[in-house]
Formats: structure tokens, C-alpha cells, sequence
């Protein structure tokens, strides 16, 4: 095995031995369940000790690493193709360049896998999206590599120009080098980014990781335009002084399958190059996956002045062959059962449905009754629970790719034409088009449904994905509509009551399974504003009688409470105490005269429950009609307590984890009204 | 004159005699004062009254159109250069398509003043602006020629992509044109939508309208891109039969300025077209003054099968000598005074600082001192007051382009890079960069300041440009830091507060005149969350003890409002009442202890009051504190009270108009707090 030392600033292609032009590595075909071998790996503890290694000691690397990410992720699921597709790529990056010193950025970072394990974290990888463990995303608190947090999509070149250009100003000529997935580009800030980059003349390096798909298939002009440059035959190479060449495209039989897209182009052509276009200059398309190509194209790049990018295609899955076959399935994975447990064989009750799958039923439903029925995604076609919607109604389903505000004002601008859109989006992603939703849809309160999915804690993905400010930025919105339901039948219908409903409305609901209520049909359309008296305990008469407003998920855990508060034989009793739940089913507006009635009723303590912050939440919006609009209420006032979430970004782990960790489950909730009704 | 019955669907340029070809219409040197003679003008009531008129009478219905312009805006203020810019396309666009069936979307609507004109509007044009006038922007409530909403930017393919969709699933086969201009092209959610244009294979006719500039100069590399698209000296121009033909370029000798854009280009070139690498089907450049041209590219256009862009140049300002020698200047114009008015000469005291006057201050001052300092705009230099210090440090100086969503993460990239950045951005805009700013800096805590301008209502622009969400969007955001200056001079020092506190915070403040708080240099740091007794009034020992909390601008209504309810002249009078006026400088950190003290003191009534909605407002902060962690309230509870916006948009008037129709003025805040304590 050669050596060249230092090879992270001087590598060149002559320098090197030639090595195998294809650059494939191995292929596995099944997830190792025990630890597997890596003594190359295993003397990797940062991105320094890769300096040492020759390029096909780097190749050996590759296969290595992704043998132990096929192991580890096994071990803690957690995104597995992206991360397969880019282990050459991430190799390549910390062996060319002086990390920490020199930056890299990963867009949307659960391809970032690879670079947690090199730079000092590859025994820790197991731990990922566990509570305390590694966080699903580059994250600065957990590592200096870890240049800028990116749960989010179509960040990194903004964030890379920021750092270029803060670089530039303090004369630091570090290297900044973005990676950007082809279905992130679709996501309007990365334009923006580009446009500004050329503006500011900035040294960025910004490598295009082309595996064809976002979660979703890419789509879209951008995406065809991506297949052209590759229909072309043609690649513009880059010389040893770092000019473009074009040239003929060397073969790269793995990639057959981007012709599909292509098939209704004439004739594909290398000019009106988009990035070129805007002012890049461009390098591609490369082979992702050959290592010495790699080696050679960035070296040469990294060198040129302004904003540079290369184009490389990588495959999603790589190297392990079912995720290269259906690399949708493969975006991410769970646990793998371990080897011997017999919970596998244990009988498990039918599971729940989903509430992205109850959203899809609605759907389905829904559309054959109602011929207006249009459903937009912003590329989560498959998390959004709309496959089957698509399947069947192809003519009414519009995934807008990663394009979060467009996918808000498309559908304004199907409402003024008289359909009933219905816009499928994350709480988290909703943030994207906040604008869009105030400017575009309630300001002229046109008819559009938000479906609002991954609603509160999200669980293992984290702070970045967590949905916990959606009541607060919504609520003060004037026309908007939100309902919460409590579960999958509450969701089913409310979701109808708000489509049904001339004007903005949205429907929040959590990430996962529900509590397995059945969904009754037909489709009803609940009062709006109205809530429900979900359930009583203790005696009426007694001298403290707490009303608990649960918005959502949290009716279930208040009921909970509510129990053991009134059970005599509870450790959590509250002597001379009833309890009532109410199942306040709309955050908006809210049922003012559920709260008269309360009030009438003389309770002594009024406390809301939501899995959202605290500031801003529907608690507020209790504590505003209360405060301002209540004669009764002003006249002899009760208690009342806010449960929510603190002012504090919540960390990863198990959602049963996150609730606990905020006071949101049934423990929490009786502790808490113990300290104000005890 | 000739007569071509219903051009408006059969106009073709062999049907229609040879014109002028320059096209240039007059060229006019003064705002006129008096209502101009406008014959042909005066027969147009809406769009159908053109379809009687020959491609000449239009020309010459162009220069009335423009002279009333000139006249109607003198009359109302308002804005101006983009409207003269766009005369020849919207007669034009209205001659060709069959409005209101056919659709046409305005992108940032201040360009639709010629558009209201023609569509039945004509005498209340001087109304615009007013309260109860017509709005600045196209509203659909206004019109039925009004498709959409538009007071943001790049919205408009997005909602006319839509608006197509919807068209098509319904069969209805009408034509949907957008107009959009090059700077508002920058803007992510454009490319979002002409990337799923493509991908739907809609038809959609786009319109860019290429005046070379944004409100401050479009810059960046699009910019770039148009330019070269024009000093290639080609163009790409449309046949009979709709199919792109490429030929040299005719003279456009009004458009010669353009040229300084691309001295740095060595080869311009009509390949490596953006658009059509998007998948459009492009044809341009044209002049956008050229009647005749724009009638018969057009027409073409509109017939052709899918996304189509016609990209045509005009100059803004177009037929008003001093606007196109100075555009910026004349982007928005004030009332003229009316003729022979005495106010005109009457002594003026020394206007007040704008507050972006202030913040323009700030920049330059600090920047001096601390060279950490780096500034950011989306394409606001001279709205944000930014000119003089971007002047100064050019190399500290960062106009992004209207592009929110990158601004706020560039500044995040820069911020881990060891500097200090601060985003100079509007509240209304700031709600395109939200998912930015919690995913990108505040859950980072990343050392980024937003100096938030136009908070609040921001008078003649209306509810498409009130910053009155921000308090609620931002406080439910751990980490952030929230300032609420009460003047101009509080605003230099909260600005220099939050930009010295190593963190992520925001610095709220109006549009417009400051109350003339000369500022105190050096500038000082505020302790963080507290709060400063502004006032007391009536005898401290009194049976009723009110508490105005006031949020920023609302400080100086408060202490009237204070002097009136204690004034025993007044008949406001509150008798046995004291009032206490805290300005609470900060909605994030609260001033809890100040809260505790005026509970420890016996106060009976505390009433918040902010230029914000309600709902999740620095108010609803104040609740949440006293109902859930005040223990002193909880004992004894005194009467809490928000005042703020109500649930609603408001429309546009005047600053004032607005204030007193929300009740923010001393009589809106005298007149609610009497119904509490009175």
C-alpha cells in the first residue's frame, strides 16, 4: 500500500497510482447483525489519520464503512440509502480537505452518517436518535465537524456562503464545501443561495449529489434538467488548471436507469446549462462512486476562484443491494429485531393506524364523493400517507417537490378557481411557508385545507423536526381555523368538518399511530368551535373541581390523570376533588361557551393541556378570552394553569421519552396539578 | 382610426397596419395638478371597451393612460416608476385576453395601478392608498379583475400556476398570465413554481418584466443572466406558429444603460438559457413599449401549448423624464401639495428621525467601532436605511436580493464563522424567513440580530404589509430575545443591547418618524429583560391602582391615556385611581420581577398594551407568566387586560386612522381601560 504523506492538501492524480477506473466497491446483500470486521476503520478516530492512506487504501475505507453503517444503522435505524450513497463522497471531502479548519456543510444532514463515523463518533454511531445519543443530523454542539445543524432541507449553501464570506472578510482562506442532494435543489433558497453567490463572487465549493430522487421521486424541470445533462453523452471535465473541458461522458453503467426520465426530449444538449446560467462554474456529471475520479475532480476543484459546482451521480443504497432496488423503501429503517429475540415471534396486537394513514383514507374517501378535491404535497407523498390518494387520482395529486412556499400558494391559486384544495405538509416544513399561509390564503380566507401531519414531539428525529409552534404562529393569523382532534376518528372528521368548510382552515395531528379508535363512517361534519366533555370523575359537589382543557393528543393522558387525581387509592388523590375533561377539539376558535358554562359552574382551577409550547399556545388563547372577555370569569376568578412545553428546544429520543422529559404524559400532568390543586 | 371588432381573440399582426416601430410613446416633464384631458381614456370602463380599438389607438391611449397616472398619483402618492413601466403591457395583456375569464396575476401588485384604471376603476384611482380607497395592491375583494392578492413578492406563478391546474382539471380552457419583474424573480418560491410548471406540463404564460432593477437594484446572478440574455445581441422570437426562432436582436436604443452589468463578461452568449434550462419555452428579449411588438409576440404566445416566458424590457418609469433619470427615487412618491396651498410655506419643525434613519446610525456608528459587524438586506438598502453605511463598508455590506429565506441563513453561516451579523429586514418579510430563523439560528442560538423595521400597522400599504404577527411567531422561539423600543433613541440602545448579547434576538420597531428622542451617544447596553417605570399619575394610596404595560410605540399613548384617566378635568377621570405606565422595553425575557412588584404593591389592574394582534401577543406573555408562575397573582389575583389588535386584518389608512380603528390611540386605550375599572 503506498503512502503519500499529507496527501490532504497535495494529492494529484499523477502523483497516485492508477487504480480501478470503475471505483465500484463491494455489494452486500444483507444487514450484519454482530459487529463486523473493520481493522482499516478502526484506526480512523479523525479525519487527520485518513492522510496517511494511500487512494486504495481508501477504496478498502469505503467498503469498510459502509459494511459498518449496513451494522450500526441495523443496530439503531435511522436513514440508511442517502447515507450508503455518499460514503466515496464524504471519504473523498475529509481526505482533500483540513477539517475542522476547512468547512463542510451536508444538506439536510441525514446523509451525514458517514462523517459522524470519521470524525471521532464511529463507536457512538449505534447510539444515534436515541435519547442522549447522537442526534440524527450534524449538530455544532456535538462536534466541531459539525459545521451548521441541518434537519431541514435546501440550507447548505446559504448557511456555506455565510461561512465563505465571514471567511473571506477575516482573510482566512479556508475552503467551504456544500452537499446538496438533487431533490434539495428543488427547494427555492438553494436558488437563492446561487444567485447570491455569484453576486458575491464567493469561493464555494457546492457538490451536487445527484441520486435522482428526493424522499419522493425529484421532480420537476429541474429534475429533467439534471437527466439532460446526463442524456447528453457529453461531461464538462475539469483540466489540471481547473477550466472546464468538455468531453465525452466515460461509461457508468450503474446509472441505466436516469434514462427514464428522458424519454420525451428530443434532443438532449449540454447548453443552457442552469448553473452555468446563473453563474457557476460547473463540472459534471462524475461518477460518484470511483473514488480516484472523485479524488481528481475535487482536488482540481477546490482550487478554483468563485463559486464552483460539481455534479456527481451516486446511487441511494449503494452497495447493499436491496436498498439499490427500492431505494424508497431504504430511506429509512427501523431496528433490526435482534438475532435471536423471541418478541419476534411473540403475537402482536393489530397495530393502529397511522394518522398520515388515516389523512390517506380521508382522502380516498373523500375524493370519490367530492369531485373538487385536490391534494398537494411538498415531496412527501409516502410520509404524508397519499399513495394510494395518488394511485387512484393521479389527475388530482400534485407533489411540487421540496417547495414548501409554492406548495401553499399553488393551492391559493387553485382556490380561486373553485376546487377545494388540500395541502398535505409537516408541521416543522409548514414553518417554509408561513408567509404564503398569511399573505396567500388567509388574507383573502380562500378555501384551503392545511393537513398538518408530525404535529408535536416527533420523536427520534429531534429538535429540528419537532412541531411545536404551529398554534402559536397560526392562531394570531385572523380567518384561520385549527383543529386538534384526540384521535384517528376525531381526525378523520374534523379533517372533512374543516374541508368542508368555506375558508382557511388546518387540521393538526401527531406523528405515528394513534390509540386505536375506528374511524366511523360516514363523514361528519363536527360543530365548529365546539368542544366536548370528554369525561368526569370525583363528585361534583366537592369543594375542588378542575376542569382540565385538552387540546389534541392530550386528551387521553388528561383522562389518565384525571383517574388517578380522583381515585381514592391512588398515591396522586386529591381529597374533595372532581375532575373533568374536556376534549376542546378546535384551538379556534375556541368554545367560549364551554368555558361560561365551566365558569357558571363554579370549577375551581382551569388547566390546559397541549403538546406544544407553552408561549403562544391554546393555552394562551384560553387565558386571553378568560382575561379579557369573561364577566363571569373576572368577577370571581379561578385558577388557571398552562401545560405545555417550556421555552426550551426539546432533544431527541422515544416520543414516550419527550413527553415525559416535558410533563406532557400522565405523571407529568398529575404532578403538576398536584403543585397547584394539592 | 381603425376598428377591429373583438381583437381581443383574433388579433393578428398581418391584420393590423404597419406602426411606428420604435413605439416610443411621449415623454412627459411634470406631474400635472389638474385632471388631464383624457378622451380616449374616458371611454374605457373595462377591458372590453378596448376590443373596439386599433393597435394606433392604443398607442395613443398609452399616453393618456400615462398622463393620468402622472395625475392620479400626484393626487394620492404612492407608486410610481413601476407603473409607468408597465402601461404598453397591461393595455396590451387586456386586449389580448378575455378578462375577467381569462386571468391575469400581478406579481408584487404595486405595478397595477394601469391595470385598476382600465378595469372600471379610473375615478377612485386618487383614492388609493386612503382609508376606505382603493388598496395599493390588487385585492380580489376590490375587483373582479383582481385574481390575487399581491403584496409580497414572487408569488405570482405560483398562484397563476394554480389558478392554471385548477382551470384545466375542470376543463375550462382560459388563459392565465402572470407578470413578474426581474427582481422579484430572485425570489425562491419563482423558481419553486416554474420548476413544477414544467413538471405539470402547464399552460402558463409568464411575463417577465425586466426592468433591471428590484426597489434597490437587482443584483446577483440572475441578474447577470437577463444582462446577458441582452448583450448576446440575439433573440429568441416567436413565429406564427408559437415556435422559438433565434435572430439578431432589433435596436432598443432606450435600454442602453443595461450594458454596465456585463463589462466583467468576456463572451456573452445566447446558450446556457435559464429559463429554458428550467423547461420553458423562452422568447425575448422584447420592448416592453413597443405596442405593435407586445401585440404581436403576444398573441403568438398566449397560443402556445405549456409553460411559456416572454421576457420583454422595460424602463421603469417609462414617459416621465425625471423618474427615468432617477428610478430608485421614483420608486414611490408622496402626495404633491396641492397648488397654491399655504401650508406649502408655513415653518415645519425638524422632522423626526425615521426609525430606519436610526438604525442606519446604529450600523455606522458600531460598525466602527467593531469590525465583527456585518450587515444584511433582501433588496431594502434604502428602505432599512442602510445607504450611507453600505457606503461606508462596502465590504460589510450584504444585499442578498429579495430572497428572505437566504438572508436569514447566509447570516447564520457567518455567525459560526466568528462574526456578527445583523439582518436588516421588515416584519411582513421576516415571515418568509421563519423556518430559517428558528431551524437555522435560534436553535443554534447562533449570534444573528434581526433589526425587524415596518412593525406594527404600517398605514397606506394595508394588510399585506402589517408586521403585526411578529411577537407571536417570535416568542414562542426558544432562545430568541425580543426588544420593543419605545423611541428612537431606546432603539439605538436596544440595538446595540441585542447585537453586544452573544445570541440570537430581534429588535422591533415602527415604520416612519420616531416622537424626535434625540439619542444619547455612546451607544449604552440595556440590562437584558428589564423593564423601566415610564410614569405615575394620581395619588399612589388610591382604591384603584392601574399598571399599563406598553410594549414599544405604545408607550407615549399610555402615559396620555395615564394623564387623562387621572386628570380630574378630564372626562376620562377615574376617581380614587392611580396609574403607573411601565415601559417593558422587552416582550422576551418578560421583566417578572417588575411583575411581582406591581403585585407586591397592590396593584389592581394590570392592562398590557401593544401594536400587535392579541392572540399569542407580548400581552398573552404577561398572562402566561402571572397565571402560571406568580404565585403573589395566584393568591391574590388583580385584573389582567390586553390591549392590542383584534382578531381581523386592518385595512390600509392612514397610521393614525389605523391606530384609532384598533383602539391603540390615548382614546382607544382611555375608552378600554374605563370598561374594566371605571
Amino acid at each position: 500500500m503506498q503512502q503519500s504523506p499529507h496527501p490532504s492538501q497535495s494529492w494529484s492524480p499523477t502523483s497516485a497510482p492508477a487504480t480501478d477506473a470503475t471505483g465500484l466497491q463491494q455489494t452486500y446483500t444483507a444487514i450484519p447483525h454482530v459487529r463486523p470486521t473493520t481493522p482499516l476503520l478502526d484506526t480512523i478516530d479523525s479525519p487527520a489519520d485518513l492522510s496517511a492512506l494511500s487512494p486504495e487504501a481508501l477504496i478498502t475505507l469505503a467498503d469498510e464503512l459502509r459494511l459498518f453503517l449496513l451494522y450500526s444503522v441495523g443496530q439503531s435505524g435511522g436513514h440508511f440509502g442517502a447515507n450508503l450513497g455518499v460514503v466515496e463522497l464524504t471519504l473523498v471531502l475529509h481526505y482533500l480537505l483540513d477539517t475542522p479548519a476547512d468547512q463542510i456543510v451536508w444538506d439536510v444532514g441525514h446523509q451525514a452518517y458517514a462523517h459522524k463515523i470519521l470524525t471521532g463518533r464511529r463507536e457512538r454511531l449505534t447510539s444515534i436518535r436515541a435519547k442522549d445519543g447522537l442526534t440524527a443530523f450534524p449538530e455544532r454542539a456535538e462536534s466541531v465537524y459539525d459545521t451548521f445543524g441541518v434537519g431541514h432541507s435546501s440550507t447548505a449553501i446559504s448557511a456555506g456562503l455565510g461561512m465563505s464570506l465571514a471567511l473571506r472578510y477575516q482573510n482566512r482562506p479556508q475552503t467551504v464545501a456544500c452537499v446538496i442532494g438533487d431533490g434539495a435543489m428543488t427547494g427555492g433558497m438553494a436558488f437563492e443561495a446561487m444567485n447570491d453567490a455569484v453576486q458575491q463572487d464567493a469561493d464555494l465549493l457546492v457538490v451536487l449529489n445527484d441520486n435522482d430522487m428526493s424522499i419522493s421521486c425529484s421532480i420537476g424541470g429541474f429534475s429533467r434538467h439534471l437527466a439532460m445533462l446526463w442524456e447528453s453523452g457529453y461531461q464538462v471535465d475539469i483540466t489540471e488548471d481547473g477550466t472546464p473541458a468538455i468531453k465525452k461522458r466515460p461509461d457508468m453503467q450503474t446509472f441505466d436507469r436516469r434514462k427514464r426520465h428522458t424519454e420525451q426530449r428530443a434532443v438532449p444538449k449540454l447548453e443552457d446549462n442552469l448553473f452555468k446560467a446563473i453563474g457557476f462554474t460547473y463540472f459534471g456529471p462524475f461518477d460518484g462512486h470511483d473514488v480516484p475520479e472523485l479524488l481528481r475532480v475535487l482536488s482540481r476543484a477546490k482550487q478554483v476562484k468563485g463559486p464552483v459546482l460539481v455534479h456527481i451521480y451516486t446511487t441511494k443504497g449503494k452497495g447493499f443491494a436491496p436498498a439499490e432496488a427500492d431505494p424508497v423503501g431504504y430511506h429509512a429503517i427501523g431496528k433490526l429485531p435482534a438475532d435471536n429475540s423471541k418478541a419476534e415471534a411473540a403475537p402482536q396486537p393489530a397495530p393502529a393506524l397511522k394518522y398520515s394513514q388515516v389523512f390517506g383514507q380521508f382522502l380516498c374517501d373523500k375524493a370519490e364523493a367530492d369531485n373538487k378535491l385536490l391534494a398537494i404535497t411538498p415531496a412527501m407523498e409516502e410520509g404524508s400517507g397519499m399513495t394510494e390518494f395518488a394511485k387512484a387520482y393521479p389527475e388530482r395529486f400534485f407533489d411540487v417537490a421540496i417547495a414548501e412556499q409554492h406548495a401553499v400558494t399553488v393551492a391559493a391559486g387553485m382556490a380561486t378557481q373553485g376546487v377545494k384544495p388540500i395541502v398535505a405538509i409537516y408541521s416543522t416544513f409548514l414553518q417554509r411557508g408561513y408567509d404564503q399561509l398569511i399573505h396567500d390564503v388567509a388574507l383573502q380566507n380562500l378555501d384551503v385545507t392545511f393537513a398538518i401531519d408530525r404535529a408535536g414531539l416527533v420523536g427520534e428525529d429531534g429538535a429540528t423536526h419537532a412541531g411545536v409552534f404551529d398554534y402559536a404562529f397560526l392562531r394570531c393569523v385572523p380567518n384561520m381555523l385549527i383543529a386538534a382532534p384526540k384521535d384517528e376518528n376525531e381526525c378523520y372528521h374534523l379533517l372533512n368538518t374543516c374541508y368542508e368548510y368555506e375558508g382557511s382552515t388546518a387540521v393538526r395531528y401527531p406523528r405515528g399511530a394513534g390509540v386505536g379508535a375506528p374511524i366511523s363512517r360516514p363523514a361528519e361534519c363536527y360543530p365548529i368551535g365546539k368542544a366536548v366533555l370528554e369525561a368526569q370523575y370525583g363528585d361534583m359537589q366537592a369543594g375542588t373541581h378542575i376542569a382540565i382543557l385538552a387540546f389534541g393528543t392530550m386528551v387521553a393522558a388528561a383522562v389518565d390523570s384525571a383517574e388517578r387525581l380522583t381515585d381514592p387509592d391512588s398515591s396522586d388523590f386529591i381529597a374533595d376533588c372532581a375532575v373533568s375533561v374536556i376534549n376542546m377539539r378546535w384551538v379556534k376558535p375556541l368554545d367560549t361557551e364551554m368555558l361560561e358554562r365551566l365558569i357558571a359552574d363554579g370549577v375551581t382551577h382551569i388547566v390546559t393541556a397541549e403538546e406544544h409550547m407553552i408561549m403562544g399556545g391554546a393555552g394562551s388563547a384560553v387565558n386571553e378570552y378568560l382575561l379579557n372577555d369573561s364577566a363571569a370569569y373576572t368577577a370571581r376568578p379561578c385558577v388557571i394553569y398552562n401545560i405545555g412545553i417550556d421555552d426550551r428546544f426539546i432533544a431527541h429520543g422515544s416520543p414516550a421519552e419527550q413527553l415525559a422529559d416535558c410533563g406532557l404524559d400522565a405523571d407529568g400532568i398529575v404532578r403538576q396539578i398536584r403543585t397547584i390543586a394539592a
